[in-house]
């Protein structure tokens, strides 16, 4: 199943709702406590797709793939450890499909980091790895935007990943994959740059799931950020990034320069 | 005037109100588009004082006075510098006055931080120091609960500083006073183990208002914490923790170990 959040063009009023083809079945009441469609039913083409859910908190986990891991420790300087390391990616750089990603001109080097993103169902606190799977929803696509050239190395990461726009999640949340074996590909103007598979994660899901909540409830509609597979390049205004995980879709957002 | 946050015994329900001695008047609205009084008025005593706000996010500004950032350069290994090094405190460890904090058994070391609270009013982007008191509606106390054995030394301090319970914020909002120049105690068990003033901060409330919303927008009701002063202790199941600071009032937390 696919369930997106959405906005009517008509009336502005925004929605849960479940893909059927073109269709979107409005949902009675958000996801997190089973699904139950109302009668309402609308055109794709007459709404627009918000970031899938309004989380209370946005997790990263950083340097979850052996390629990009050497990267960050080549270029980061950040210190590099085979333990987890949580981090808050900050919920104020939210944005959904199709909408701009915006670079500060105070920016130097800013990159895409395409990502798997965990959405999950249910309030969890202290769950073990095969618990994971009974209290996450689904799945959908990040892009975990950083600028690398030293705003990433400050402590925190507040402006390095947190920066508004650098935060685009989307399209939809898919309820019926498990999440290690889908391509991960990132296209920039159409040409793939980087290709993994979320099986070379160093930490899975279950286990990135369980770790954060042995310190920190996770509530319905919270997200978490996988790492990013492969070596990131720089984005600029005027180039289109695409995220495409196989089994979910495509998160796909334009880049421009801040006006101020 | 001092603005709450109520939960009314009787029914559960959740309000603002504006306190008037002993009496709550309860707010026809959130505070943040101007203050209009409902003609329903409780108690104190009828009521549980909430977090003041539920903010969309919770930031913090790490050493931002001189006897603090020594503490901090001796033990933690955090680098030092002149800069402004916002962070996410995370919401998830939110707690109101009189609520417990509560030490996970995985914890070594846990200090309180006593510091002031923004609290903002309108949301923010790219304004100057000079604009900020126009977008703060006020202020509180915070303690800023930190694991500094090994925790706080983690890249993002996730669970360093925001494991569940570790952020304690309130008594309530006070809107009528400048930020600097008030006395910030913290006493444990009754007994004064820090004493400052807001006037020692290095960068000024303004400053960092400022500065953190050239990168990333401040919502109505997100809190910031402008730093500890003096030298934090560790505290330990059975304490209780009060921050007091001079023109807003004391925020009181007892301590327990959590049960598993």
């Amino acid at each position: 199943m696919r369930i997106a959040r959405v906005r009517l063009l008509s009336s502005g009023a925004e929605h849960y709702g479940v893909l059927h083809g073109d269709q979107v079945h409005i949902l009675a009441k958000p996801p997190f406590d089973g699904i139950v469609e109302s009668r309402k039913r609308v055109s794709l083409g007459d709404v627009r797709l918000l970031p899938p859910t309004a989380p209370v908190d946005f997790w990263g986990i950083g340097m979850n793939y052996g390629d990009h891991l050497q990267q960050a420790q080549a270029t980061s300087g950040l210190p590099i450890t085979g333990t987890m390391r949580p981090w808050h990616k900050g919920v104020g750089g939210i944005i959904g499909p199709d909408q701009p990603i915006i670079i500060p001109p105070e920016a130097v080097e800013v990159h895409y980091e395409g990502e798997l993103v965990v959405v999950m169902g249910k309030r969890a606190r202290r769950i073990t790895p095969a618990q994971a799977p009974q209290y996450i929803l689904g799945y959908t696509c990040g892009n975990d935007v950083s600028e690398k050239h030293s705003w990433e190395k400050e402590p925190g990461q507040w402006r390095g990943k947190g920066t508004d726009t650098f935060a685009p999640v989307g399209p939809w949340i898919e309820t019926d994959i498990e999440p290690q074996g889908h391509e991960l590909i990132v296209r920039r103007n159409g040409k793939e740059e980087t290709h993994g598979n979320t099986s070379q994660m160093i930490h899975s899901v279950y286990d990135i799931v369980s770790y954060i909540s042995r310190f920190i409830t996770l509530h319905p509609g919270d997200l978490i950020l996988t790492g990013a597979a492969g070596i990131s390049q720089a984005i600029h205004p005027g180039d289109v990034v695409e995220v495409e995980i196989s089994g979910i879709g495509t998160l796909r957002n334009p880049v421009e320069m801040e006006k101020l």
